[in-house]
C-alpha cells in the first residue's frame, strides 16, 4: 500500500500518570503522558515536562517527583490536573497524600500503582526538559495485586491518545509477548539475550 | 487504603513499535516498548536501548532510525523481531521495507504509521543508551486515517504490560481528555497555556 505523508507531530498511546511534586512548600500534581522506562538497571523512567509547567520547578528545587497511575475512577480529577497549571489552582487537595521515604514525591492515596522517584538526570531540550528518575521503591494496593506483582486487569491503567484526546482502558488481549513470535523463528535464531 | 511496598522495577503500558535501522549495511528491526514523545517542536521521539542490542550501533552508525507501529495482523512478526537479535538473524526480509528521504530509516509497509527519524541527540545510561530522534516525516495508510488525521480505531496500535508480557489492544474510551476535567474547576482556575 502507498503511504501518505503526513505531519510529524504524531504520537503513539501514552500510559497516564499523575507527576508529584513539591513546588515553594506546596504539593502539585499535573497529568503527564510523555513517560517511558528508559533504564534497567538502576530501574530509571523519564518524563518530559514543558518549560512552561510547574512541575519542572519543583523537580529542580526538591531533586524528586513521583508518578502514580490512576484507574477509571479517577480519570476527572487527573484531567482537571492536565486542565489547570498549578501557577493558577492549589491541587495539593485534590488528592490524599502518602510519602514514602522522599520528601519531595508526594504521592496518591487513591491511585492503585505510584512511584517514588529520586532525580538522577536532566535531559535540556528546547521545548522540554527531560527528567530522568530513579525508581526508590513502588507502592501499591493489596487488591491490585495476583501473586504479589502488579495486575494490569485489576489496576486498569489509563492509556492517552492524541490528535483525538481521549482516556481509553486496554482492551484485550492479542497475544503472549517473547512467546507468539517463536514459531518463525528458523532452525539458526538464537533467542537474544537482550531483554 | 495502605500501600504495599513493592520491587521498584515496575513498568508503565508500553506503545509497541519496531525500530528500523541499517547496521553494516543490512535492514534490522527490533521490538521496542521503551518509547515516548520527548519534545513537540521541534517533534522529538526518544527511545532506549540495551547496550547490547545491535540496533544501537545501527543508529550511531547512520544517524538515523525509524518508529512503525504495528496493527494486531503483525503482533507474530514483531514478536519475533523482539525474541532475536539481529546479531543471530538476519531480519532484512521479514517486512516489505520502504524509505522517506533518510537512508538509514528503513521503514515497514505492512506498518499503518511510521515515523522517520534523524538522530538527536543521545543521553547514556548505564544499562541503556536514550536515542532522542527528531520526526522528519510521518507515513501513514490512507485507510486509518479520518479527516487526514491518524485514528487509533482504525490502526489499532498495540500496547505491551510487564510483568505479565502481553500485547493489548486498545478498550474503551473512558472520557475525553482536556473536557472531563472541566466540572472540578472553580471559579478562578484558569486553564493552563501548557499542552
Amino acid at each position: 500500500m502507498e503511504k501518505i505523508r503526513l505531519d510529524p507531530n504524531q504520537i503513539p498511546p501514552m500510559p497516564v500518570a499523575l507527576a508529584g511534586t513539591v513546588v515553594a512548600g506546596r504539593v502539585n500534581f499535573m497529568a503527564a503522558g510523555w513517560i517511558t522506562r528508559v533504564g534497567y538497571k538502576p530501574p530509571l523512567i523519564g518524563v518530559s515536562i514543558n518549560h512552561r509547567q510547574l512541575t519542572g520547578s519543583g523537580i529542580l528545587e526538591t531533586g524528586a517527583f513521583s508518578l502514580c497511575f490512576p484507574g477509571p475512577a479517577l480519570v476527572e480529577k487527573t484531567d482537571y490536573c492536565g486542565l489547570v497549571s498549578g501557577r493558577n489552582a492549589d491541587k495539593s487537595a485534590v488528592f490524599d497524600v502518602f510519602y514514602g521515604e522522599t520528601p519531595g514525591a508526594p504521592m496518591v492515596r487513591e491511585c492503585p500503582l505510584c512511584l517514588e522517584l529520586r532525580l538522577y538526570q536532566t535531559v535540556e531540550l528546547p521545548s522540554n526538559r527531560f527528567f530522568i528518575g530513579e525508581i526508590v521503591a513502588a507502592w501499591a494496593d493489596g487488591e491490585v495485586l495476583t501473586d504479589g506483582k502488579v495486575d494490569v486487569e485489576k489496576y486498569q491503567p489509563l492509556l492517552l491518545t492524541m490528535p483525538d484526546n481521549r482516556y481509553w482502558s486496554l482492551g484485550r488481549v492479542v497475544a503472549d509477548a517473547w512467546s507468539v513470535g517463536k514459531k518463525l523463528k528458523k532452525g539458526d535464531d538464537h533467542e537474544s539475550t537482550g531483554h
